[in-house]
């Protein structure tokens, strides 16, 4: 069994092989346009299979890349379109070991592979969804928003390559065919088991954002509400002496008691009732 | 029919038992690692079931953990990962009369106890949704959104492995197994009607949550509401009588009726007089 | 044909005829358990059926109970758990004429008569929701919201109980079974359209909830806006004046106008101008 | 060839017909009670169908009615239950050529007939949702809301009995029956696709209506925004006037620069000044 | 093999081909009425396809048309229904060679010039999200709204139009019939992939709109949120000031140290002291 392991789709090895393998010209062409869905086809005497490898890069942005993959009898071709590093370390100890295994073997630990990458991705946004949620309460800023938006984006992606990569497990594990022995097919549905997980995970982060994004406009609704109560109770203290001064600031003649000695502590005393009263009315409307 | 119960998955009895048994190396890895989703698989000569536990802990967090199970034609293996100690009670019960049953009711008792045991889950979700609902019009605070959003969160969980473990009864009360009599299958059945009763019951408990968040929302846009009727009722009050001791305050000649000795009365009246016509005009505008 | 008619499960009857009639014990559980789900299950030498008759309470509440059926060769029993008046009335006339009907015939008119009973229960809905629909943009108050949420939750409950039973007339409209003559296929598929039509009607009303709803907070907001409005105009003729006078108020030399004999009049014709110009410009702005 | 066609289900002809033609008590019941579904069914030795015409009356509001047929060998029974002026006039003019036509080619015109005249109601909802999005942003009154939601009720009745007329005409399409002829087999096809053509056009008008409301609610929370950015723009202004004023209002004694023949002069600047100075400030925060 | 291109439907060309090729009156009629959904039909010796291009006009706006081909054994038909440039520019090029490609190979090259036409309004759609992404956060004004939901409206008729296309190439990539040769199979169906993952993309920017939607929502709520701070504060500043100097605006004899040469500076410390005290509490409570 040969490893032809391309890790540059332009290269001219692809069509070296592409001629002394009878591959398709429809899946070198597959190959070297990014952003096909995970999918696999029987070719004339090989299995045709894109996997969709994905890593968080160091900006903490979702990168999602391809893997093409040629199974045939005694030959496995694989193609990597853009770097997804973990999966690279992975690929290169399994060269290692690559002569002594058969080919729907080695492609099986391949696609383990793949799908082991995904956990990392997941477990960055359940941390990233986390630490929103805390955010979302106590500081509601705009930016947020913004954060959660990305991150529903991420998700989208996900949530797409996932349910692609479950449906071709799903039709993989049950497949008849020359290049897969039955042996390898528990294996399979094991890797189908992982992914329909990944997959509810998945669903699961986006209803948690949903949610995420209701905190965040209830507490801005709150904060109004919180804001409207502040200026009501300054307005609440602060009208009865202004009234009262103004009446007492008035150019008339016989303002009551404005001209006895305590006429200043009658007009306090009068403030100071008069916002106490109506601070008690609002304490009875449940506002404190 | 012999019954190894085992509590820990990482037990050397396991290995044991696998090795005597022929038991799958996929399928010991399952009962090694958490958090598989709810299935049945068929091994060479046994029957592999993951049963998914769940009960609310002291803390009052929904905790879900894994039963696997082995059914072959002379023993049963069970396998807890992780405590739920409603269904351990029921186990040590079972394990007391467990000789003289056969292993697939075993099985069914098994799975019927680990059924039983989402009941007093689901009924303190309905409580907990319950006390949620007559909070949230009295006193729509942050804390209720979050308390919303943890029980939403729950209930998430809940559905996703309550659907599980419903399509794998689905699948067993007719599946044709040397490990499973016919006479068994109404009782799984059985077990397929309550789990798709749990299922309903946590979609409705779902539509509640999310109509008391609907609730919580309209109430603190009504309290804004309320509170800006407040403040705008205050500034009605106040405003003429500003206005008016404002016009009295100025130190201009001429102030009508300024130097007559009924001039504070003059502007008195005046005061209630606009104070009173606003009010008239806000109570035919429906504010009271 | 002889009908055994029980409205008490715990009857000791019942066990009576089980034993008689070889009845399957979990079906005498499900008889003594309510919330059943709608179903029918095929028994040794008879069919099983759970209908779910429903009825809105002297109290305006939904209730809703089982009614179960055996269905044998020459034996009907039916055993009522909890009241339903109207299906009750419906049983008792029944009853006079059973003697002389075939046992599928008198099951049919009793699953009729279920259904024909869920009627009056949809009318209902439909006038609280069309008094709903008029409150909500005339007076919405926060009790509005309560009985939106109560009439939704009702409705989740109808829809989950009507979908049942449409499955469930679905299944027997087309049931090769000796115990159901062909000759009532077409009467049954005529229930099933009912149950249909129902189910749809109950969608219906679900999405015209959800509009009450919408049109309740879209409603709270306009009044909300409505408030600002009157506030600001209020601060829109009152400052104005409060500005002028407050101006003219001030203990310092030189007033313009101040000491000549037409002062106060300046000032008032200053804060008539002012208030007229911010009302104009208002205007403009398009808010009356 | 002959069609009876009756406008009145309570005509004691149509008595007469099913005896004569030997039609389903059943059929004959669905004839006299309105609001059926869209649905056919295969009688003893003819085809019963329902149809749902729909036209939007005088007053503007939708009404759909029945249209029974019963497609016999030699003979074609129409049963109009309610009044669709549209679809009367095409019936008359198919009744003079009746004669000549074959029984299922007569039933195929009558179908797109009855087609055909949903799509001035589909047109009259697009052109109101048209009047609904200019209204909506220049000016959101809640009548607006009332009419969004009249118009979402009418069009969730038209999807209803457009999905059941459109799953109707599905299975017709290829039904192998005696009372119609395959060459008409595209023909049903053809109004299959109208059909699924208008559950589509209809899915986007509620889409579209949906917008509308989300249009409205923006727009009112926009105008609450402008009248407090007005409210707080007219406190800006007058805040500084008031403070000033309201300082050299004191009665205290070295009140600064107020015994200077400038000291009114001195205050007007201060206050000049002071609102300036908020004005820069709240155009630096972007609110012009 | 001949090609007709009409780019008229009304051409009487059309009606002497129909004639030449028994083309079905069906077929001609949907030729010529827009708007019929993407299909393909099996005719008398022909299929029968209708596809849907698509391009954004030079106003900005989504333009869809019809093409309807004819694929005979030994002729196509092509007729388009309204302009699209780019597909015309396409389809001349094609023209060309059409007369050594055989028939089927000449219906893939215009199928997948008809799909590769979809490319550039895709990404028309996404970079006028974008745009409105980045707009929505910093000036959310109504024509954000109006222009977020004329994007809408355009998704909604791209989803349409696409999973239309997706489900006739789906069919199409595995029909048996003599018009379309096996070796077209592996290249219909990478013209299937193209669209489904064309869908996938539409139905990820409806949700990015979707979410555009919310934080323009969140976007005016907050800046309701900031004018009421500024608001608030403002009335914080102001008011003690207003509130102390109507205290010693007042007519009344013995205001505390009004008659001491100092006070002023004591009405002007306590504004002072009262401002700043109320500030610091603001500040305790979060606001700056």
């Amino acid at each position: 069994m040969t490893w032809h392991d391309l890790t540059d789709p332009n290269d001219a090895e692809l069509d070296g092989l592409a001629e002394k393998y009878h591959l398709h010209p429809l899946h070198i062409e597959d190959c070297r346009h990014q952003n096909q869905r995970a999918k696999f086809e029987t070719g004339a005497d090989y299995l045709f299979i894109v996997l969709k490898p994905a890593h968080i890069d160091e900006k903490g942005e979702l990168s999602i890349t391809d893997l093409d993959i040629f199974l045939g009898r005694d030959y496995l071709i694989t193609v990597q379109e853009g770097a997804c590093p973990a999966l690279r370390a992975n690929l290169n100890q399994l060269r290692q070991t690559a002569g002594q295994t058969r080919g729907d073997q080695l492609f099986y630990k391949i696609l383990d592979a793949t799908v082991d990458a995904y956990e990392p991705v997941l477990d960055w946004y359940a941390n990233a969804i986390d630490e929103i949620e805390d955010k979302v309460l106590e500081t509601p800023v705009p930016e947020t928003v913004e954060r959660i938006f990305s991150l529903k984006r991420g998700l989208i992606e996900m949530r797409r390559i996932l349910t692609n990569m479950r449906d071709l497990a799903n039709q993989m594990q049950r497949l008849e065919s020359d290049y897969i022995q039955r042996e390898l097919w528990p294996f399979l549905r094991d890797v189908y088991d992982h992914l329909a997980r990944d997959v509810e995970s998945v669903e699961m982060q986006r209803d948690l954002l949903a949610g995420a994004m209701d905190i965040y406009l209830s507490s801005v609704a709150n904060r109004t509400n919180q804001v409207m109560k502040v200026l009501t109770v300054l307005g609440t203290i602060a009208l009865p002496s202004i009234v009262v001064s103004g009446f007492y600031g008035m150019n008339t003649k016989a303002l009551p008691f404005a001209d006895t000695p305590h006429g200043t502590w009658v007009a306090v005393s009068l403030m100071v009732a008069l916002t106490v009263g109506l601070l008690v009315m609002l304490k009875k409307f449940d506002w404190f």
